[in-house]
């Protein structure tokens, strides 16, 4: 092919991505993105305003425009949003790397107060926007919108995966029976999706521990953790569980055990590599979303009066604010009966904070909506495409403006921690937080005489979460780490035979 | 979904691969068989015949015989080669790794011996193989086949990317003109690819030297380099070069100098995330040249007369052993006249060696012949599904008896230094071999006393490679490494600041 020719096709590269070398444009374009990215957030860093989702955001929007302006108003995105690459892709990553980052001791401790605001507040979140949705919209002209539509945006908005088991309902007959198979089917989900993650992270465990002690072999180690890591969120979505779940359990599990068992060198690389495929995804998908922010296609289904669209973009954000306030403010409060000294209450500064930390929305309203309100990538229908464009610019808006206050809000709610707490929950500055230091704080912890057995009852019911803990503490010990590897329980190894350990001949 | 449908689906799953669900079942079974093979070759280590890469081909052949039953006949594969799948996403990591793991200093001592093989040897190689086809083929009755056709296969089973510009090119019509074009294109491709990967990794060294000094991040350092060793292959692709000699130089400067330029933490995660990236993406093709193996559509239209489908691949098969012998042991010979002491020159021993070592065909054949005799995965033409039947057995057959003979035959041949040779070339065991060690050892190389300043013609025209060393040294510390970084002109940085360095804190 002369160059002639990859010219034209470069310049027709925009439309159709069927084309072999359509994709290879776009696949140019994207990682030359990415690049950019990554050298803009850095050059940004110290920056009060700005953090990387927002680089990518923007630059996402620039290039969306330079393409819209290139192919004369045709299209905009040259990547059609698959969410076959956002569910099996792009999503697996990040959230097994906050399992497998996650500091387990803290997690744990305060497992009962995550559970109290991830789920029922996720539960008291989603009624506040859907029956907010169904009391506003339906007011308005917006479109063929039915009961579902309006629970899906509520699910939407509050973004937690198992409630998409909602969306399989037959919502016109709503009554006990339904609502109990609803329970039901929300707990099964939850368990065995719990179970399957757990289970993979322990069969790697034991993989790794059982074959390589003797003879190590990092690359392959390193390739089994990912492997079976990913396998682990496929057999949910084959078993049609919630692989969210399931593979950020598995990273919990990994961290523990199979983390330990093997090498120094796998264990720098694993976990750099988890945290860095991670943030790559994190930042493609924001780069899609600004791109894709400005197809014209949706827009031009929702722009008949561009009034109605900004309305309906405002009061969807104002469902969220509300939506978010109606639980963190209550439950803290809740929260805050249960606990003792003042120094383990929740501050009303740290609960604006919460409020405001989670209205960001993100990747997975966006894969959500996608995935409820098109076919294809392509919306056709007017009330979809309304809802689309409505999650899209509540995204941005969200991510940008509200990500933008963040940082001086933080600086001026918590003077004293501000230069710990980071602007943006899954900034990849938050995971650099070593698994070692952590760790080492937990065993320090059990090794000193401040744990006292607890010997009653009344412990039990005054301490649960220490008590739980101490009784964790020796079934690890005694059953699970002999079996499946972990801290202490692993001959230390520094590479693999034929390596030199990492200081060597440097 | 409920339960009952997805059974109904995985039982379908093997038909046809646009339905969502089907690319979950066959992403589900290629993990699950990739973990298999892992552990699987890790058994069969000590086993004096059987390396990974039979492994694999054996597992992808069981596999696709248990399919073949289950179907009842009517598909052997799952997932349908997909060339963008090979060239796009599975070839770069192999060949970056390869580039990033070279012992620079023994590839550019012995670089003339290597261009001599690599390239002069592949002409030899090619012509020997396409005019025997020619020969051979044209008085069977194989269907149609022209002489573009034999000499793809030539250019197939010598298997070097530069050879494929000759796809391209008028056959019918061959003269002075032509050829000169040919060499100049070959040239072209060579010098640009070349300078492309040369570029691109120094730009990304560069980088990282302006961006990063005293603000290192090791999760951002990973990501670019990453990135950018991709970009590399995607531009080259995009501008219709070579993306494999690309990416291979792209590999080899970005070892010798961005390496050097980040953290710690950062080498160790890119050496060996490199090296299992390239780990999986081989042992994967490796299991679907097996379970592609016994694709039915192909053997049903090449299957007129078995016999002739056999003598077609003994016939190509003897083509390989003659072609190849018909360059290293001629070729030896003249490079043996050049070398002064017998330590230097090339036993007879070691040429069978050498000869043995390349029969082995491997993925890049497998690629070029679906990518030049069939539409989409499916072969139609009569002559193309030989071809590509034939292919196929001429790989499998050398890679799995070939290859289980290797061990032994390396025992007999060079005992001395059987321990220490590995009989797959692309085995990761070889890519264990530290970067570290071999940059340490040019390193004392340098320092000691023993490179004499060449005075004079005689010397360069005597002992060129130790001239060119020499004044590629000087050029290196003088103007490269002050500007790009490298070895010793980067301060030495163990994690980001906000990590603990890989000792602390166990």
């Amino acid at each position: 092919m002369g160059l002639g020719v990859v010219a034209q096709l470069v310049r027709l590269g925009v439309v159709g991505s069927t084309s072999d070398h359509a994709s290879v444009v776009s696949i140019n374009l994207f990682v030359a993105l990415l690049c950019a990215c990554i050298v803009l957030g850095h050059l940004l860093e110290e920056n009060r305003w700005v953090n990387e989702s927002i680089t990518a955001l923007i630059i996402g929007l620039c290039t969306g425009v330079v393409i819209l302006l290139t192919t004369k108003g045709k299209s905009s995105h040259i990547l059609v949003f698959s969410e076959d690459l956002f569910f099996i892709y792009l999503l697996p990553p990040i959230i097994f790397n906050a399992g497998f980052q996650v500091k387990k001791k803290q997690f744990f401790r305060n497992f009962m107060t995550i559970t109290l605001f991830g789920a029922v507040g996720t539960m008291i979140s989603f009624f506040t926007i859907s029956l907010g949705a169904i009391a506003i919209f339906s007011r308005m002209n917006i479109g063929t919108l039915d009961v579902g539509d309006f629970l899906a945006i509520g699910a939407i908005f509050s973004a937690t995966d198992s409630v998409c088991t909602l969306q399989n309902f037959d919502l016109n007959h709503i009554d006990v029976a339904v609502v109990l198979k609803f329970l039901g089917n929300f707990c099964y989900l939850f368990l065995s999706s719990t179970f399957l993650g757990v289970f993979v992270g322990l069969l790697s465990a034991y993989m790794i521990k059982k074959l390589y002690i003797g003879r190590h072999s990092t690359d392959r180690e390193v390739a089994l953790m990912m492997l079976m890591a990913y396998l682990s969120y496929m057999l949910a979505e084959l078993l049609d569980l919630s692989g969210i779940l399931t593979v950020f359990f598995c990273g919990i599990v990994m961290s523990h055990y199979t983390w330990h068992n093997v090498t120094e060198s796998s264990r720098v690389t694993t976990k750099h590599a988890f945290a860095t495929l991670s943030f790559i995804a994190e930042t493609f998908l924001f780069l899609y979303v600004g791109m894709d922010a400005l197809d014209i296609e949706k827009w031009e289904f929702a722009s008949d009066s561009p009034g109605k669209s900004i309305g309906i973009s405002s009061i969807l954000l104002g469902l969220v604010l509300v939506g978010r306030a109606a639980f963190v403010f209550p439950l803290s409060f809740l929260s805050n009966l249960t606990k003792k000294t003042p120094l383990e209450k929740i501050t009303w500064r740290q609960q604006i904070v919460i409020w405001w930390a989670g209205l960001m929305r993100g990747a997975v309203s966006i894969a959500l909506a996608y995935n409820k309100f098109t076919r294809s990538g392509h919306t056709q229908l007017h009330g979809n495409a309304i809802m689309i464009t409505s999650t899209i610019t509540v995204v941005l808006f969200s991510t940008m403006v509200f990500g933008m206050m963040t940082k001086p809000l933080i600086r001026f709610l918590l003077p004293a921690s501000s230069n710990t707490v980071t602007s943006e929950p899954s900034s990849p500055k938050s995971l650099h937080s070593p698994l070692l230091t952590s760790m080492q704080g937990s065993d320090l912890e059990t090794a000193t005489a401040n744990i006292v057995r607890p010997s009653s009852l009344r412990m039990l019911l005054s301490k649960p979460t220490h008590t739980v803990h101490y009784y964790w503490r020796k079934f690890d010990d005694a059953l699970m780490r002999p079996m499946f590897g972990g801290r202490g329980f692993v001959p230390f190894s520094p590479g693999s035979p034929t390596e030199q350990s990492v200081h060597g001949g440097r």
